[in-house]
């Protein structure tokens, strides 16, 4: 967004970070202006915050020094990966260093009878799926962007294929991760499971870099499936949709993915895509499987669907069709773009409990015809995780502040759902304020108290995750 | 085992403690010398340990106030649930308060369509699955013993349809807990995803009662299969029995257990339970689907078996010919103990990357065989994850040595193939030495800050996971 920066003060001794830093990185620290601003913008409404320098560390012996460094000078490290976080969390809010990891790419090992990889945080989720592409393995993950694995493991990322595979929660088997104080630590090994301590690995994942640098990340892989098909049904009514959704899986159908585009959405998607599906909440299915079994799942879902009101059952496993119908689902945010040309847009998300999905989806459809918004729903229906994208007038000053108040009342709605202020995009900057409302006041203690005991000086990535203490 | 109790001097104000949890639990607070004794031992080889009292909690209140009461006078809470452990985390090893939460066994709600159920701690699995019977839903994690969803979520428990369903890690949606200072917190809510703040969930998922007292358990259930077909085959070859594993999972059929029981084990099994299957490396299986779906899967898996030197591939669904198949699988332990009347048994498990499973048990085997021991292994295979029960002479004092000893090596080499000491009995007291050697030092001191954030006089279940400091 074309909006100043916000005003902040930098903490720490700043300069003399930077002379030591330029020591060992020379050319790869940077303080150019044009490189400072992509530094401190990312795809959210956030103001950008741009650090005050950008390290690039192509090594985990670099990362070490460049933590240590600012260890000394009391200087904020925001590690930085391919910027596509959604919720502000690569802002530099109290200055300091971004601390890039996009040079460390390499993929480490794979381990085909094992069904896993090691990887430098840089990877990012193409790269790696195409490292692996010949193994007859791949990397389910798949939040939309093509995200840096150390920033998946960072945000706690899933998207599309979660309802199978599960989310980065899952999937990470454990990382590498330089500490506040400079130490290395391992947090966990390459067991598919194990009972040996505390689950450092969770608790790095999803936490947005306030307690460390991760700058290894172990991922259990799949088997590319014998067959995938596609399917796409519209409904006449949300609930119908919903409710196909609930009786699939309760039926253990092990659906790979299951999406649910609004009627405002499947009118952007036709008109941006050329494409003719009716404008109905519509749902996008994906299965995986032996020919057999793929056929007897979309049959499965099919008999399902028409039970709940769903028509126009289409599926196929030819790749073309396939692949246009998943084109048509990646472009909803372009689609939107399209439909107000110059307009911004607000992104977010959150998750309820299934049962709970279509009270609240149709409670924020009301809300957001009341205010006469564009901000078509997105599900990944199968969680309970929905996203909005609402396109905001740059030129009307107030019109954020309405999007902003309407996406807080959605929230509300989702926590007194029993769900969450968000599924997957995480808390960064704009969440903050719904934290203590979520999990209760002793809890956000419990979780400062952790980042107190690993990060005492508030260090990694401030600002982030905790409201201002 | 008849071994005395390990001497040890209790910490904290016992006497005051003792009369003011006496006020208000009445006769629920028990020092009765039987009640004791049997919460300060388990199913494991550790020397008992009894509590100075036994307190029975049945509300959420009430373990507020005995935490507070305890908090207050410096006592020790050892939390207790069916003592089903195996390595000895509800020895109350610095004395203290054994908090038996075995009252509170309700099940608080069931949700059917958001596939979840919230429980108090002392609710057992079966006692889960039979409260849930005709929602048509279950609770997949069965680690042998009806323990307690408390002591499953707290020492992060699996069992034999993990490779499925996963572990209590991935099924544990949120937690109640009692801290250290007596505050109830909630780790979560009912969402199936959440990226809002710290994992507080995974981090109490096998904490092994040492950062808090559960109160509450929510956990995923799913739905029962339309059909369930089990299988055993028996290999020439320990390694050919791995392989099927490994080609299995990889092929992408989501099998719902694979049971490795090896000639020794199937030697017991076939004496006591009157088989007749062969005394070779054995696959046990469990095939969840539709009836087309578990045909596919056995027929496929029977095709794998057969290139690896399986023979005799025998599937079924008929619902009495799979329990007494796998009643053969869970009577392993009693095989072990009728193969040597009034002998004890240690019990023990690692877990490797599987690539390294047939050379890590290839290895232990031939140590067994080196000491004479009967040690018959049993491996929920798809994990990696593989047990040890070992027939100890009790009369002989040196032997439980040589079989620690015997077990270090096998831990040694389990650690050197990038494993764990332990997949799922946990670390209680009898891995604590491992602790470092798995982790290095540098995460464990991580643990121990979190651990000394949320619990800084060390009251909670003190003396497991971490080694003596």
């Amino acid at each position: 967004m074309s909006i100043k920066a916000a005003v902040r003060k930098s903490r720490g001794q700043i300069p003399d970070t930077i002379s030591a830093l330029k020591a060992f990185l020379g050319d790869r620290l940077s303080t150019s202006p044009s490189i400072l601003e992509r530094h401190g913008s990312d795809l959210s409404y956030h103001k950008p915050a741009p650090p005050d320098a950008v390290a690039f560390a192509n090594s985990l012996d670099e990362v070490v020094r460049i933590v240590k460094v600012c260890a000394a000078n009391g200087t904020p490290i925001v590690p930085y990966g391919t910027g596509t976080s959604l919720e502000g969390h690569v802002m530099a809010a109290e200055g300091g260093i971004s601390l890039d990891v996009t040079q460390m790419d390499r993929v480490l090992q794979v381990n085909g009878e094992d069904m896993d990889a090691v990887v430098q945080p840089g990877v990012t989720r193409k790269a790696l799926n195409a490292h692996i592409h010949d193994t007859g393995l791949f990397f389910p993950i798949d939040p939309g962007a093509d995200a840096s694995l150390g920033g998946m493991a960072a945000t706690r990322a899933s998207g599309t294929n979660a309802v199978r595979y599960g989310t980065m929660r899952e999937t990470v088997l454990a990382l590498q991760v330089v500490t506040a104080d400079g130490n290395v630590i391992r947090t966990g090994g390459r067991a598919r499971k194990s009972a040996a301590g505390y689950d450092l690995t969770r608790l790095f994942v999803g936490s947005e870099g306030t307690l460390g640098v991760i700058t290894e990340v172990t991922v259990r892989l799949h088997g590319i499936p014998e067959k995938i098909a596609a399917a796409v049904c519209s409904f006449d009514t949300l609930a119908g949709a919903v409710n196909t959704v609930i009786q699939t899986i309760q039926s253990g159908i092990p659906i790979a993915r299951i999406e649910l585009l609004d009627d405002m959405q499947m009118k952007c998607v036709n008109d941006y895509s050329k494409l003719t599906y009716a404008d109905k909440d519509t749902l996008f299915m994906e299965f995986h499987g032996t020919t057999a079994g793929v056929k007897e799942q979309a049959e499965l879902v099919q008999g399902i669907a028409a039970e709940n009101g769903g028509g126009n059952f289409f599926w196929t496993a030819q790749t073309e069709d396939r692949a246009k119908l998943w084109q048509a689902r990646h472009d909803v945010v372009w689609s939107v773009k399209a439909a107000r040309p110059g307009w911004e847009l607000f992104i977010t998300d959150v998750c309820v409990p299934i049962s709970h999905l279509t009270d609240v989806i149709i409670a924020t459809k009301a809300d957001i015809d009341r205010e006469g918004f564009l901000a078509p729903i997105v599900g990944h229906v199968g969680d309970g995780n929905f996203h909005l994208a609402v396109a905001v007038d740059p030129k009307d000053p107030s019109y954020l502040a309405r999007v902003e108040a309407m996406s807080d009342r959605m929230v509300e709605r989702a926590l007194a759902a029993g769900g969450t202020c968000t599924g997957e995009h995480g808390v960064g900057l704009g969440k903050t304020k719904f934290l203590a409302a979520e999990h209760g006041p002793e809890a956000v203690a419990v979780m400062h108290a952790v980042k107190k005991a690993l990060d005492p000086h508030n260090l990694m990535n401030p600002g982030k995750i905790f409201p201002e203490s």
